[in-house]
């Protein structure tokens, strides 16, 4: 029976569970905590560092891959060395575990990108303000996610913190320039390790806070033929396997430079769940297993996907499927039976239609209703 | 948390597994046995008639359902009467479990069925012959499936055995009228307990050596009409709760005649994991929890299930994904994880499109692919 473990046991690894159950796939998680989302798989539970429980879970593996991408390189290249299949491998990882990495390399690549610079001082911060600001992004290479380890700062001391506590982030931090963007984009694509690439329609993507909001399905008036070619160029430069997505934004006149990259099933391609024929989990399995890839239509002419984020640290919405049901017997609904936190990302829902606008506003009314607003 | 229990851990029980996680709902299965298809949610296993292991499973759960039908209509009613939410009920899934009090049922309802009699012995059987013969079939009222507890016989003799052991099938023995049938349907629907009833299209189903093999929906060449009229009466008139399949022979001319009633997800809907909005499996779920029913759609004009058998007790199939996948992306491939037996049901794969032909076509050639014909 073909294997295929995960280091992570969030709502990523918890819906790889039902396309491993589809193609007869065992799926191993290694969870951090009991109670993860993909508790039904944890065959580990603990910490991941540990070289013994990690050199453990990897045994008759055919091929170990992430929930997240907080796993160290140097760790991921041993067990590379050990004869582990990891996929992504730590070389391709790394771009999505370093911004500053990746911003090297696509620059290496010739893609298009915001204007950018590394900062090592309050000086070089400074430097990059008077040039790019009046405000500009300052990141931590590592450790962001959904909006944190990112600021919009108009002054260096603004990041006075980060830079007390460089050695953390890798001595650099990372300055980029607030893009006048018109709107954010996501393209979605999978690459297994015999090179067969697939992407998805591209997809406009509304983030609230730092964290994503709502997905539409296709993007409204893009070709998608740029964004493909920036994910091509990606997944093949930097020798990507398993699914990628490519955060873009849209500048005036239709122009894309690259945001951030992930190298695993991302928030903007849960919609493929019902609205493909192949969902971004499933060809996740495959590509990292090398199996050939699926295909990746859309089942519907518009979809639709929002995030249900927690309200309090009660309610889990469940008691109020039957008036959100009731009413929208066409929304598919998703929870990943987190313990509600208020602004946590606890389920998210999908609709398949034809006319955008409604979708939308149905969308908008079945969240309402489930989160009891 | 929601949490259903599910009586036996085979394929069914596996695929209510990914509609349980999309929902957020904590899925335990009773078991027979280490390693079944559907291990993943084993919390039980051993024999459920265990009243000590059993009421033990029942602790906690939102309802109990089933796998399959053999559980005695006697214990669930003892568990309904110690408040456990049993669905569907003993009293309607007594006509799932004993095809004698099921053609008894739809004579009083008044639905169409084939000639049919109970017989206490050999002369019963004999003048059932001369009068609906040269063949009849005779069926074991309770325990046959998939073609095991049924017979097609032309003299009295043929059923000696199960004569000779009446009792142990309530003492008679069902005697139908071997139908000259243009061809087999079935109609699958969903009923809560509140009494939301939901159907899908009706579909043709075909069948080798009593064993399901490919299932075309929707039905070409019929209005579906006659068939949801006839499930929807089933469904009220016997109390239904859950998914209910209906097979049905058509004869010449276009009639229907009720065949067989299961009271479970059935082979004949797994078409609906991917082509309708709302699975048969999520369905259950939806309709034992008593939660509003879901939108049963198709998601193509027209959609192909096919089983796949095994062919010996070594081929798991997963070794031919490669050549069966990167000829037929966009196969949906389902295998069950069970120790490879020829005959055995392994999994099936569906395909969605325009054009029943063709998919049919693509289907055949995905499934020799697959079993490495």
């Amino acid at each position: 029976m073909l294997t295929v473990g995960v280091i992570g046991g969030g709502q990523l690894a918890r819906m790889m569970q039902p396309a491993a159950i589809a193609l007869g796939i065992e799926l191993k998680v290694f969870a951090e905590a009991e109670n993860s989302p993909a508790k039904l798989s944890a065959t580990s539970i603990g910490n991941y560092l540990d070289p013994k429980l990690l050199s453990e879970f990897c045994e008759g593996l055919d091929a170990l891959t992430f929930d997240h991408e907080h796993v160290p390189a140097q760790l991921l290249e041993e067990l590379t060395s050990q004869g582990v299949a990891v996929h992504p491998g730590p070389k391709a990882l790394i771009h999505a575990q370093n911004k500053l990495v990746m911003r090297r390399r696509l620059a290496a690549l010739g893609l298009p990108q915001p204007i950018w610079s590394a900062a090592k001082n309050l000086d070089d911060i400074e430097k990059f303000i008077a040039e790019n600001g009046p405000e500009v992004i300052i990141k931590t290479p590592i450790g962001g996610y959904d909006g944190k380890g990112v600021r919009v700062i108009s002054s260096a001391s603004q990041a006075q913190d980060w830079v007390d506590n460089i050695q953390a982030f890798g001595s650099e931090l990372l300055l980029e320039q607030k893009v006048p963007f018109v709107r954010e984009l996501a393209q979605l694509s999978a690459r297994n390790p015999s090179g067969q690439f697939a992407a998805w329609d591209l997809v406009q993507t509304v983030q609230e806070s730092g964290v994503c909001s709502e997905v539409i399905v296709p993007a409204p008036n893009q070709s998608g033929t740029q964004a493909l070619e920036i994910a091509r160029a990606i997944s093949v430069g930097l020798g990507v396997t398993g699914v990628m997505a490519v955060e873009l934004f849209e500048i005036e006149g239709g122009a894309l430079l690259v945001n951030e990259l992930a190298m695993r099933p991302h928030n903007s391609g849960h919609f493929s769940i019902e609205g493909s024929t192949t969902s971004q989990f499933e060809q996740h399995l495959r590509a990292v297993l090398d199996l050939p890839l699926g295909e990746t239509n859309l089942l519907a002419p518009k979809v639709v996907m929002l995030n249900i984020l927690g309200v309090d640290n009660e309610n889990d919405f469940q008691s109020n499927f039957k008036a959100a049901m009731a009413k929208f017997p066409e929304v598919k609904f998703h929870l990943y039976a987190k313990s509600p936190r208020a602004g946590r990302k606890m389920g998210h829902l999908t609709l398949l239609g034809k006319n955008q606008e409604e979708l939308l506003d149905h969308a908008i009314a079945a969240r309402a209703l489930l989160i009891g607003a």
